[in-house]
């Protein structure tokens, strides 16, 4: 329940070394390229060619169907870079699966400038968010900067779910100890202090504890 | 102790109306202007042309002083663009406390692609952090995912900080019901309803009744 920041990505330098997975979305059909398709097909290419030249290790370049999520699991990336075509609604709801199960920093390269979308992108955990081309020379601050705003994402959501756990932790501890209080005409100290010693006897966390004594109080009828 | 989200920027989309005051930290002194310093000059030049072209609304152009908080409180702008020189400590040590006052997208311009300071920035609320020029045509999807980011990201900080709230608030309030169930011999359901029912009398909410209790408790020496 309680998500951790990746301490293997804490460093907010883009090394040479980073692995990096290009998803490409753009759809290569050799028939009947119009000239949309074309300028599409060679700002991809662009895009692979800045990150090569660069220097960074792209370990596999793979399209944006249904076996992404798999394969970037199996891949284990430091960095997810999406060339993503104007629509990309579908790749976004990709994304959100990704980040849920593993959090990496995922870096967009889009033609779409819609609000609507750059707002569910952000949502979904998008470190870098790039509308239009981009010099081949400006890719690496870019990439830096999506390491250093990832690590800062991540410690606020893991705050976050750290003091989600902590309020759910509370909860239970503190309905467990009103429990003990009033079936045993304790002081809350008293329940406090045997709850502690009970915990620390089984070595159990407090929290851990106070769930058994309330999955047994349900089970006998409260 | 809690933080609101500014629900005034709650729009993702950079309009012409947008306010934005642009700071300005690159020295202009007329005498023995070296290459670098020129070089800085004219990049400075380059995006306020660029945010004129781009048709936005800049209010106020300030240098980045010990008077900019104070101005920036003054003219209350949607949005603050940092055109920032290399060294750029001086400036996130007040970006630090504008944005502890009063969240706002902070857009930040530098030549500065060091790691240390890109992360203190994503700290400090950078909502996007540019190394290196732009050209004028990509200066409105830059500020647009800016904006984007800053909601999603004052929407997890909004969250973090209810939670946080609501932790303190849960802990005065078992405390004082604790307090309560000792001093009176009550079960914990009879001391919640004894404490909901004073609340709703004295029209106070359950957490400030409970400190109160607390207080007086102290006050008598518990």
């Amino acid at each position: 329940m309680r998500s951790k920041a990746n301490n293997d990505n804490a460093t907010t330098s883009t090394s040479p070394s980073l692995r990096i997975v290009v998803v490409n979305t753009v759809i290569q059909s050799e028939d009947e390229l119009h000239e949309d398709a074309q300028a599409q097909l060679a700002r991809s290419r662009a895009l692979r060619i800045g990150l090569l030249q660069a220097g960074y290790n792209i370990i596999a370049v793979i399209p944006g169907d249904m076996y992404m999520s798999e394969r970037i699991a199996q891949l284990q990336p430091d960095m997810i870079i999406i060339d993503a075509e104007s629509d990309s609604r579908d790749v976004l709801e990709h994304m959100v699966m990704l980040t849920r199960d593993a959090p990496r920093p995922i870096v967009l390269f889009t033609e779409d400038g819609s609000q609507t979308n750059m707002a569910a992108a952000m949502e979904a955990g998008v470190s870098a968010y790039v509308v239009a081309g981009l010099q081949s020379e400006r890719i690496k601050p870019v990439l830096d900067v999506a390491m250093a705003r990832f690590n800062a994402d991540q410690k606020l959501r893991s705050e976050l779910s750290d003091t989600k756990a902590k309020l759910q932790e509370r909860k239970t501890i503190e309905r467990a100890k009103g429990l003990l209080m009033e079936r045993h005409h304790l002081s809350e100290n008293e329940a406090y202090q045997k709850m502690r010693k009970q915990a620390m006897e089984k070595n159990l966390k407090l929290v851990d504890l106070a769930q058994r004594m309330l999955d047994v109080a349900d089970l006998l009828g409260g």
